[in-house]
């Protein structure tokens, strides 16, 4: 055997690649691998994210629904490595969870003769519409009722079928997952093989830099599916031999919405009553895989970092001026790092990884 | 001597890789190279438009400023390949002209402590503003008097200083080119190191196709810097013999701006009052370089093609479904495309590139 999609709580074997829940306690899903990474495997002549098509068993060569999503530049500036996840395809990371999701499901869904739902109004509902799309599948994207903005517009380009919801984000959760005939979920934060997709994440890191990897990760947390993805994938390499250590991963949050930081450092979390930061795709403040977050980060010797709303802004406005135009809520692990930097809890002689999450473009700020 | 840069009009060399017209009759001036292309000199652990910094002989290595750009993803559509220009780190293909003008030029500017002009409002405006920021050097950006929207955001962005100029596109050109103390314009029209940058696209469409070059390359047109572009990087190769023929290279212009199909076609064009269509990142309807344009298409046994609005939004609307979110005008050469094969003059039997220019995240456009 391979792999197994497992139940992170009970233990439970899913036999399905469709479901998003453990069939016996209704707990989140996760993949094991059981099988080595092996630079050897690499398809070398590919630029994308299937150059490690060998590491995702449960997807069928044939059947890989490609946008031309990863391998994505790695920028040097100084010892700091800026990851530019913005350039994918749909202009945000997500585009790693989605080309594996949907190579591995878009037959499986079109015999049933079946749609797939997704409850997001955000980077990840149009990368999973652009997926929809490419593969000639139809997609109905769930959203809030008073939805608006570019991304929105994406994914309306894309020509997935939008169902508003009213009655707040969980109400909209439960319609996206409410059984209907033909219907499949497979909202990117439950369903395992999206996470799972990000793990080729961690992958191209190290192979960018020599499989020696970095003393540090700074990546932007809400759901947990990046940071989950690219623990994995990190563990997968060190218990793979291909590489000595994790790198210390170090989970950057808002003020407004740090569940994690707050459960991390074992600190109360009161969420604000409307979450109104900058950093406006960051808005789990009661995520699902809050649980399992925490113990991944503990299991990988993480750290969570917190940040204030004025240093994502000036972050971001760092960036762009080193010609990195990205969302303010990929400013966010910046935002900690220069944190870390002043308060001396992180130096500048250290290898750093900054993960650059999603794309300045579809920004809501204007200048000045 | 590796390469020259001539006058395209009178022959005369240009000794200043500053210049950006004839120093003798105020003409275009134009990169020519004296070497062979050589598969074997490309970088091969370079992913990044630098992977051909052996075929730009007048950048420094250690000078080069680069934000990832080129080496987009070649996509399969049956026999057509969508190059995706559009997932260059400023959203379009005018960042190989940038990363090749700022990293040839940024030293000499600083030394001399000046800064660098350009008159853009568009992708290239963005994209000289990035590379510019990336290489710490200032920019001022000329545009017109009421100008908007998400490319003049991005602009901002980065941080290049604004001049805005009433009268007209033509007096904002003269306004940028105007002699001040420390002012190198950059025009990327004009300059020929931004086009000379374009032909390394070519040389990516040649290698991502394993040297068998596509029969048609369909691209839209506006002031022609990648039409000059792409047909220099395949006369190269064929110069080179590294590739048997030339493709077919397909200049594709909507009716409003359609100077160059016109001139091509020995057929009158009347500009109209205003452009108002919605490929709006064409607008040259009075091109400086068309003369030159017209006998590089004629030289290269290409084609003109002019298709009307509603071929545009309909391509456009049809890429989207695809999962191919570019801007209208990129949707110019699909629609040139699509009315050939409606027409017979193409097939989708031969083996076909159509450029995806600009992300349609940039797009003023909404869904429905």
């Amino acid at each position: 055997m391979e792999y197994e999609i497992k139940c992170s709580v009970c233990g439970q074997s899913s036999p399905s690649l469709l479901a998003f829940k453990c069939p016996s306690c209704g707990q989140p899903l996760a993949v094991q691998l059981y099988f080595d990474f092996e630079v050897g495997k690499i398809r070398r002549r590919d630029y994308t994210v299937w150059r490690y098509a060998n590491f995702f068993p449960y997807v069928k060569e044939k059947e890989i629904i490609t946008l031309g999503e990863g391998w994505t530049p790695l920028i040097d500036s100084g010892n700091v490595h800026f990851k530019l996840e913005n350039l994918n395809p749909t202009g945000s990371f997500k585009d790693r969870g989605s080309t594996v999701l949907i190579s591995t499901l878009h037959k499986l869904v079109k015999n049933a003769e079946g749609y797939i739902s997704e409850d997001s109004s955000g980077n990840a509902g149009a990368s999973i519409a652009a997926y929809a799309a490419r593969a000639g599948l139809k997609a109905k994207i769930y959203v809030p009722e008073n939805v608006s903005g570019p991304k929105f517009n994406q994914i309306q380009f894309y020509g997935a079928e939008i169902v508003k919801v009213s009655g707040g984000r969980s109400k909209v959760a439960e319609e996206a997952q409410k059984t209907e005939k033909g219907k499949f979920y497979v909202g990117h934060i439950l369903h395992p093989l999206f996470r799972d997709g990000i793990r080729s994440l961690a992958y191209e890191i190290a192979e960018q830099l020599d499989w020696h990897v970095p003393e540090h990760v700074y990546l932007p947390v809400s759901a947990g599916t990046l940071l989950s993805g690219v623990i994995y994938g990190f563990k997968h390499l060190v218990e793979s031999n291909v590489i000595e250590d994790m790198p210390e991963i170090v989970a950057c949050q808002t003020r407004q919405v740090s569940p994690l930081y707050h459960s991390f450092k074992n600190l109360s979390y009161t969420p604000p009553e409307r979450v109104t930061s900058i950093a406006d795709a960051l808005v789990s403040v009661n995520p699902p895989l809050l649980n399992l977050m925490v113990e991944h980060l503990r299991e990988a010797n993480g750290d969570a970092v917190m940040v204030e709303e004025d240093e994502i802004f000036n972050a971001f406005i760092e960036l762009a001026r080193k010609g990195f135009f990205v969302e303010p809520s990929s400013a966010v692990a910046y935002a900690a790092y220069k944190k870390q930097l002043k308060n001396k809890e992180a130096s500048k002689d250290d290898k750093t990884v900054i993960i650059l999450t999603g794309t300045g473009l579809k920004t809501m700020l204007k200048p000045n």
